[in-house]
C-alpha cells in the first residue's frame, strides 16, 4: 500500500469526532448498522465547490432517524458543519458526500435496540456516477427486472435504508442482458425505482413518475419543480411496466448523475436511439440550476488539502 | 477503556486473515456489506464445547454464497477451522458464531458489484439468547406485528440476510405492547417469521409451520426432524395469522435459543400461560439431542485462551 490512497482527495471521513482518510474509516463488527442493516442515510453531492439542496437533505436525514426511533447529539447546522468540513479536508470540487445515522452496538448480551447509542457515520469522496460520461450523453439500457422491490408494507422507502439486495440483483441482471440499469416493479406489475435512481416516463409531452413504493429522491423532486415552472405537465402516479414501455422518452434521475435519459428498454430502441427532447431540455434546466447556484450552498476550501 | 473489553472470552473474530478480540474488527466503511448490506452469513452455535451441526450451516452458507453470485477463496473444511478457531482462541464454551460474506469494495470510480473481492468476517461472541431464562420456562410473550415481512420475490429469505428493518421495526412495537417478540405476516396475512426465529402452532397434536418467506432455520430443519422420529405430526405449509391465534400452543425455533414456547399472543394467554404439553416434549428431545452429541463437533480447547 502506497500513501496515494490516504490522499485526501481519495476521501475524508468522520467518524466519532475525527476526521480521517476514508480508506482508513470503519464500521464495528457488531454495530446494528452492519450485522441487521439498522441504519439510514442520506447523499448530497457537491458540484464545481457548491452543494446543491444540503439543507433539503439534511431535513430528510432527520425525518428518516425519526422514522427508525434514532437520534444523533448533532444538530442540523452541526450537520452541515461535518459534512462542509470532510469535503473542504478532501479538496474535492465534485463530490458524492454521504451521512448515515446507525442503531450502534447493544450492550454486552442484549438485544434490544432502544439500548444501543446511535451512531454517525459521514464521509466525503469522489463523484462516482450511475452512467459514464457516453451514457449520460447517448442514454442508459434499461432492463424491467424480474425481481420485485421490496413492498413499502414492508419497509418503508421514505426513509432512505441500505436493503438493496432487490436492486444489487437487478443490476446483476441488467448486466446479463447488456444493459447498465434496471427497474423493479411491485407484485402487482407497477413501475417502482431502480438501484439509486428514481423514474420517469414521458408521453404526449406529460411527464409521470411513480407515487409509490419509492424513494423520493431529491432530483425527482427537483425536476417536478421544474415541470412545473416550465409548464410541462408531471403526473405523480401508479406507472405500470406497460406505460413505460410505451413512453416516447424515459429517464431516470439521482443525486449521483441528475437527470440520465434512457434510450433502450428491455432490448426495444426508444427515439431512434437518442435522448428525447424533453429529456434534454429538463436536464438542461437541472444543470443551468446549479450554474446559477440556486439551492447551493458554497464550500469555503481555504486551509484545505486542495 | 480497560483492557476487559479486549478479554478473549468478549469474543474474537477473524478479519483478512488475522484474528483479533472482537471490540476491534471493523467492516470498512465502504464495503457494499455495510453500505448495501450486500451480504450473506450464517450463525452456528457452540453449546457445552461442542458445535451443533456444523457442516450443515457452512453448507447453507455456500448455498447462500452462491445465491448471491459471490465466492470466497475458503473451503468447507478451512471455514470450519476458521470457526473452530474463533471458539478456540476466545475460550468460551457456550458461543455464538457467525460467518458473514460481504461483496466487498468496489474498485476507486465504479459502481459494479461484479469488480468487487468478496471479504470474511467470522467471529464467536458469547451466547446471547432471543430471551432470558425466565422467559424461556416460563412462556414469552408475542405480538402479531403490523410490518409485513419483506415479500420473497424481492429478497430471497432462504438466503440468509441482513434485510432486517421489518424485523427491527417489528420488535419495537412488540416492546410498546409489553411484548418480547414480534411475528410478522406477508401481504396476505400469513405467518412468515420473526427477528431471528421461526414459528410453530400446535393444534391438536399436529404441528404446522410456514413454508414460504421463511428462512428455513437449522433448529425449525431440527424439530420437523424430532417430529418425524417421535411420530408428531408435522405439516409444513401456509399458516394464517388467524390459525396461529387459535392454536392450542405456540413456539418459536432459533439457534440463538432452541426452542422456545410462547404463552400470550396479542395478549391473548395460551394454556393458561404455562408452556405446553407437546412444546416441552420438543424441546426436551431438542437438548438431548445434543447432549449426547448428536451432529455435533467437539471444539479443540487445547492452548486456547480459557
Amino acid at each position: 500500500m502506497t500513501d496515494t490512497q490516504f490522499s485526501p482527495a481519495h476521501g475524508i471521513a468522520f467518524i466519532e469526532g475525527a476526521y480521517m482518510p476514508l480508506a482508513q474509516a470503519s464500521v464495528p463488527l457488531t454495530d446494528r448498522g452492519f450485522v441487521r442493516s439498522d441504519a439510514t442515510y442520506d447523499v448530497v453531492h457537491v458540484w464545481q465547490g457548491r452543494f446543491f439542496r444540503l439543507d433539503d437533505h439534511i431535513e430528510r436525514f432527520e425525518a428518516s432517524m425519526r422514522g427508525l426511533r434514532m437520534s444523533l447529539p448533532y444538530s442540523a447546522s452541526e450537520i452541515a458543519s461535518i459534512l462542509m468540513e470532510c469535503v473542504r479536508r478532501s479538496g474535492l470540487r465534485d463530490s458524492y458526500v454521504q451521512m448515515t445515522c446507525t442503531r450502534g452496538i447493544p450492550p454486552r448480551g442484549t438485544r434490544d435496540p432502544r439500548l444501543c447509542q446511535n451512531r454517525f457515520y459521514a464521509f466525503a469522496q469522489p463523484f462516482v456516477w450511475i452512467a459514464n460520461e457516453e451514457q449520460r450523453r447517448d442514454g442508459l439500457r434499461m432492463v424491467v427486472s424480474s425481481v420485485q422491490r421490496i413492498q413499502p408494507e414492508a419497509v418503508d422507502p421514505r426513509i432512505k435504508n441500505f436493503h438493496w439486495l432487490d436492486l444489487t440483483m437487478g443490476i446483476l441482471e441488467a448486466y446479463d442482458h447488456d444493459a447498465t440499469v434496471a427497474v423493479l416493479v411491485d407484485r402487482d406489475g407497477n413501475v417502482t425505482e431502480g438501484a439509486g435512481f428514481n423514474v420517469f416516463a414521458v408521453r404526449n409531452g406529460v411527464l409521470a413518475t411513480p407515487d409509490r413504493g419509492v424513494f423520493e429522491g431529491m432530483t425527482r423532486r427537483t425536476v417536478i419543480e421544474i415541470a412545473e415552472e416550465s409548464g410541462i405537465p408531471c403526473e405523480v402516479r401508479q406507472v405500470s411496466a406497460g406505460e413505460l414501455r410505451a413512453a416516447d422518452e424515459i429517464f431516470i434521475t439521482s443525486t449521483a448523475g441528475g437527470i440520465m435519459p434512457v434510450t433502450a428498454l428491455d432490448g426495444h430502441i426508444y427515439g431512434d436511439g437518442k435522448p428525447g427532447a424533453l429529456t434534454c431540455r429538463i436536464q438542461d434546466t437541472y444543470w443551468h440550476r446549479q450554474d446559477v447556484g440556486r439551492f447551493c450552498t458554497n464550500v469555503d476550501y481555504r486551509d484545505g488539502a486542495a
